[in-house]
């Protein structure tokens, strides 16, 4: 008989603390959780130079293959392992690699989208949206993108008023009202950590 | 030594489902569980005319005797047991009758204000807010109160747009930032029930 999988869909703006709450539950339970991005499925766009694809949004739905994400996540719930795709995100392409995943008794699932694309969200067992203030999203980004990613303060605002606030807006904050829970405060949220700390523990322990 | 008491706030609007959310856990953990209102502490007001006490506006917070109330969950939290009052919904006013409450485990304090009043919600280890849309509320509260309280539709509208409509807006609506989690769909969302399930029957068996 398959292992009974628990899927956990952590979806949120970016800069919602949303990696920060899949790195505490992973903190405390790496060998029986497996954490799979929605970003591992962005789709390749060879055929577009790379002048070009950097002007993607891809913060835009069409921009993920978000098809094959389900049918691996599927295939993971029915006892199955799979191979997921691994991008480059400094050419904006898919690897040739791949990263085999075997199942395990939790997966989290993790992307500003995987709760308003439902076929996805479909699949989760708890869906959980991580809620954080816009303005405390925007200074995370800014704070991230210039210092892990060499980006200047305005060229991070650039894209994000161009299409990570308009993609927000029209895709991940309608998609709250999918959520099972809405958790405040991101990874800093003790109360919240706790309780799906105590439903994935119990969950592992077949209590 | 004290019991270790887990106190959970279940605040939310008129009509969100907060009761049905803690009925659900009452159903499954009666006897380590206890349930205590808000509205169990509103004021007396013996000193008003009846007439004039059926206009008090009663989700002001000044219509409850929060100090009160805190004074007595610190006490179940030290594992002393409290006597307290029970309210007359059909004269306005705190009978002379007392409610013995011993310890338990799990203590659920439910109400709108419950996470607007600091010095309460400071108390809760977990801060539950039910969150539900506006008309779905305002629907749930007209069938209830022309069913049970045999209230006409017009006389619904006119209470709720004169003081439960401007108090959750100025009151509720803004405590749901101090919320640990948001529940949506009130009582009928299992997946957050059973949230709550494992970590108050871990509370309960001391896992």
């Amino acid at each position: 008989m398959a292992m009974d999988v628990l899927l956990i869909g952590i979806a949120g703006g970016s800069g919602s603390g949303k990696s920060t709450l899949t790195e505490r539950i992973m903190e405390r339970f790496s060998d029986d959780v497996t954490v799979i991005l929605h970003d591992d499925y962005y789709k390749s766009f060879d055929e577009i130079e790379f002048e070009e694809r950097v002007k993607i949004n891809f913060d835009e739905p069409s921009s993920y293959d978000t098809a094959m994400m389900v049918e691996d996540l599927r295939a993971l719930k029915a006892g199955r392992s799979v191979q997921i795709p691994v991008y480059d995100y400094s050419t904006y392409l898919r690897t040739s690699k791949v990263r085999a995943i075997i199942p395990t008794k939790v997966v989290l699932v993790e992307g500003i989208l995987v709760l308003s694309e439902k076929d996805l969200s479909d699949l989760f067992d708890i869906k959980v949206f991580v809620d954080t203030d816009p303005d405390i999203r925007i200074i995370r980004r800014i704070r991230r993108d210039m210092k892990n990613r060499g980006r200047t303060f305005e060229s991070v605002v650039d894209q994000y008023m161009k299409t990570v606030k308009p993609m927000h807006e029209r895709y991940v904050e309608p998609s709250k009202k999918n959520a099972d829970i809405i958790v405040l405060g991101g990874g800093e949220n003790p109360a919240a950590l706790d309780l799906l700390y105590h439903k994935i523990n119990s969950h592992i322990k077949g209590i």
